[in-house]
């Protein structure tokens, strides 16, 4: 399978590059009967896109998502469903002076390393309007996570040094705030923050946080496909994102195993526990409680003020990037993160399904 | 491609339950012509068994490598290298008392939820000893790494809140101390502190850390095989592991753009970086400076002191462990950290060389 | 990997119905700084549609390939490459009155009892359209395949019951004769045959074959991906086709080992064989010979004479399939079964570079 | 996916060498709960091995299967089944006269073409005793079909020229006769014509039929996974065979639309055909009739009497390969493609479970 496909008995492929033709995705093994039309698709690439936040850049993205098959009479078909967004206000010429020099924090250098050539025209592949594509099937396997009661959400947890207080969370204020922050007290620190950051001409990082809400329990697989391990995958593959944690994360390194081990308990007939340091997985399968991950972002590489780098020819320059550039993607990045759960989430459903002999003779035999 | 096997042109198979007749590996694409001995696997096995540390768990784990394929008067032979280790101390009888009910912490309750039935003796699958198989197979890819002079080593960082410190770095101590720690002092810390908790019937997490040098700049994939987002998939779907790290990882977050992007430079004719606050990959690709990963590990989920938990006919109980586990997993887990990032470095060094038209053509036109 | 995904390091996803908005491919895992350009892929369209055929259909199918992505000044880039076909003479009116039966010999009620649903137009994914997405990729990979001096084409070996005369082969008949045979004289019988077959309201199959020259010895692998048993997997996949032989094909099961092997002798100092009954693959692997696949094509089920059938309610109905209906599909075939094979060969290829150590040590080397 | 691979959801790897110390497999996502044991694995490895009939090899081969994990107490658990047979009645030294020479019709001189190196012992992984893997898992797949009443079973069909009559077809016959033909009166022809095969030192091809019954309509996938697309993959995979046919085959290729589709009715309240001339798949997907695969397979390629080859140094030499070889494998092969057969079915039912929506909904709304 290529490195532009992801997922096992769900797959997404992806393709575009940030000033090409059009970018988009198709996703096979989607199952059929579930409404589908291109006005589901539109609120995810609009969280996606910079427009919605007057802290992002200033590139007027009106990405509009066409579905080109899989759907029939508004509904999927078990066919792939292929999407794309045309680019529409891509100013490759903007990028004509980086064309000969690398970048810092960008790929422009192992790009060349690699494949000899590339699309310097705003990062080309290695952009983050590679992400369209994703989101684009995320919005799909939600229409499905829906049906099932299966809530993925995602928000920034902290910008900088700025945090999100859990005390003062409020979803609504996810879709609101101009961070996608939680919590508005944050969010009006934050916005400071950026803004001071943005003067100076540079950047700043955060964390994201996703919560996945009942999921069942017994989804994932053993071994190499733990569901943990497939979200990390999933999230890591998002660029910029540096760290991935689990449920208590990094703070299980430094806990004990009478704090950490979650103790079970009988609760309405069902069986649940008491705490949720786990973070939803015990040994790679959920267990019921919420799925919990975060991801650590890196400040925008892209920043105003001077950097040294190198050209093609070896020589030391110094750079000063201009042009549209968020000083931080962490609010962009956020339904990112959301659609990649979603998608993890809902190839692991699918795959969950012939796990036992009984379910495969009962499915057969009805 | 099963949930057992992980890797895209070299893929690893692996089998085998705590107590059952063997767990193994199968290598399946590593090339032909690799010098590979039984003798060049027991090396790896004895780090990651509990028998060369007093800390670790009683249970003597004699493990010995059989090489049942692919390797023909010394050398491999390009055909799948199946690999195992007959299991010989297991005690299936200390396991019957845990074989209704779920112990927190552990994968009993998740596995019986996907497959309605589970090997309840030592964990089954979702046992330590399952990483034999993928330390079978990282030492295999160190045999290939070597003559390439890829160094790929882990140590542990920490233990509980015990951490290595930088400056007494040493890299004999890694193999010598007791803890798989770089600094002996930290490492006498780290016993007295891990004594202490045995003692209590408790257990402490701890951190790994994998360097990765000589790594080539240009390896990796875009997207959804970035090289880091296939070591994180790697080492995630270790059991215990709650959080991974590429390069200055969760401090990124926190870090300023000016400060975060590493600056180009020109060394000696090449291009070279001046920091590595990114851990030796952008855009998912190699740059050529060290690798750099950390895993967070959480405390050993079986311990002494009590617990509550519930059967399997769903009545609360209260559960005390006994028999031979380990305190602390951290120093046993380095060598499997190790195996996965060589596993992962192998795979995407076999899939970097058809990346550009020139060497296609200069393969076939020798 | 979904099942509308095909290749290993190579991959190709293909998405579409035949009424649908647009078909098309993504092509990932090419190698960068390959020449490709839209006009490269026109003449494979060309060949697949009916238009320069009076045989065929008389739907007037003015495809137009696009490419969305993976080429930047005029070179493959080595990320996806997206290309599509936006359908334009679509007349799903026409599909109206087939919407609540199952048409004999198509996949109307499988993929009903599948998905329990279906887009009934045209055929919806499975109609003879789907094959752009094939013929798309398989003429990107003709552009590196020339490059290595490897030819790959296929022609009408017969239809019906009336066969090209191996002592008339001519090459290039078999782009300018209406059936794609390499023998005007058999063209000609095929041609009167055919409107004999459209006259009276029926249909005829026959037998395409392939010939893969200049393939260098060693490319395939053993056991399950075999390069005999990819061919035979691409080709069985395009719809219609009943049977895949290779060299000699059904004549092996009636041969003798003494006239079938094949002797190898010295030629010009290397390693030749006297005869190619094995077409050019041994223990899957290819030899050096000229590979010969031939496939078994059934006849268009689409006929205008009447037969019998049920409704979704289970009702008997006759039925009289009106429209735009070829007698014969293999001459479009050829060149799906041409680009398969290409395909095939060129995904190979790329894997067969890691397969030797030295290969390996020589590549990082360098 | 390694090429010793093979499956989506199930999946099969196989490893070992004809002169190794073991050859075996691995069966990842088979289901839970499926009563499984050592026992149920030896009639299908004693179908395979040559003891049986006088009219194979002298090599005793008395392949003892053992299962290493992924069954407990009777059942399988979900987890990998690790499957071997160690070798026992290995004579390498036979082969010592064969190292440095290529034998035509084997896979000598195209392993060496791409590997460098190869163990000439019997062959190496390219021997017939690689397919034990393959016998191990059909097996076990069998245990499955078997509770879903579907009737996996494959016979010899002909033998050179001697063909079995479907007037005297017999099911008990497959089992009991010398050949694995159902029909006793072929089976004297065919062992009269091998045994004067043999008496002059020369081989024999032949067809072997496997008939699926009971299978579901609405199995497979469209396009690339087609189900006679996956069947056929498989069966090619086997060494020598050289053509593969479903239903009519190659009979379609000289059929009228008229005679070759196949009706629907209506019997019983059900949907059926009133003939099979498709051999149960349509599109690519089951249609509820039986389906019908043969494969054609070539004489065996070692034979006593001379032959002409070449050495690795490039000297044309005369041979006469001595030992232990059979002078037709059909018999032995036909328990290979039953099994390679149930594997794809297996594979198929597993993964035909998500296709729709309501199907997912009912299973995680239990």
């Amino acid at each position: 399978m290529g490195s532009n496909s992801f997922g096992r008995i769900l797959t997404m492929t992806t393709f575009g590059e940030s000033h090409g033709r059009a970018l988009g995705a198709v996703l096979d093994g989607f199952p059929a009967g579930v409404p589908l039309s291109e006005e589901d698709l539109a609120p995810y690439l609009a969280r996606r896109k910079p427009g919605g936040h007057y802290l992002s850049t200033a590139r007027g993205e009106s990405d509009r998502a066409e579905i080109l098959s899989g759907v029939f009479e508004g509904r999927t078909t078990g066919t792939p469903i292929a999407m794309l967004v045309y680019n529409q206000d891509a100013h490759p010429g903007d990028y004509e002076a980086l064309k000969d020099l690398y970048r810092p924090g960008h790929a422009d250098y192992t790009y060349e390393a690699k494949y000899g050539i590339r699309d310097y025209r705003g990062g080309g592949r290695a952009s983050g309007r590679e992400t369209i594509g994703r989101v684009l099937c995320g919005a799909v396997c939600m229409q499905l996570l829906k049906e099932l009661s299966v809530d993925v959400f995602a928000y920034t947890r902290s910008i900088g040094e700025i945090e999100a207080d859990p005390a003062r969370f409020e979803r609504a204020a996810i879709l609101e705030s101009r961070t996608a922050m939680p919590d508005r007290e944050a969010d009006e620190k934050a916005v400071a923050c950026i803004e001071a950051l943005r003067a100076k001409g540079d950047s700043a990082g955060g964390v994201a946080e996703c919560i996945m809400r009942g999921v069942p329990a017994g989804l994932g697989d053993p071994v190499f496909d733990k569901l943990d391990a497939l979200l990390s995958h999933a999230v890591m593959s998002i660029g910029a994102v540096k760290a991935v944690e689990i449920g208590d994360g990094i703070l299980a390194a430094t806990a004990q195993g009478s704090s950490h081990n979650d103790a079970f308990a009988v609760s309405m007939g069902s069986v649940t526990k008491k705490s949720n340091h786990a973070g939803g997985i015990l040994g790679g399968i959920s267990d019921g409680s919420d799925i919990v991950l975060r991801a650590h972002i890196k400040p925008t590489p892209s920043i105003a003020s001077g950097q040294q780098t190198v050209t093609k020819d070896k020589k030391e320059v110094s750079l000063h990037i201009k042009g549209r550039h968020d000083p931080v993607i962490v609010p962009r990045a956020v339904v990112v993160i959301e659609c990649m759960c979603a998608f993890v989430l809902t190839d692991a459903l699918l795959g969950g399904m012939p796990a036992q002999k009984d379910a495969v003779l009962a499915h057969y035999r009805r």
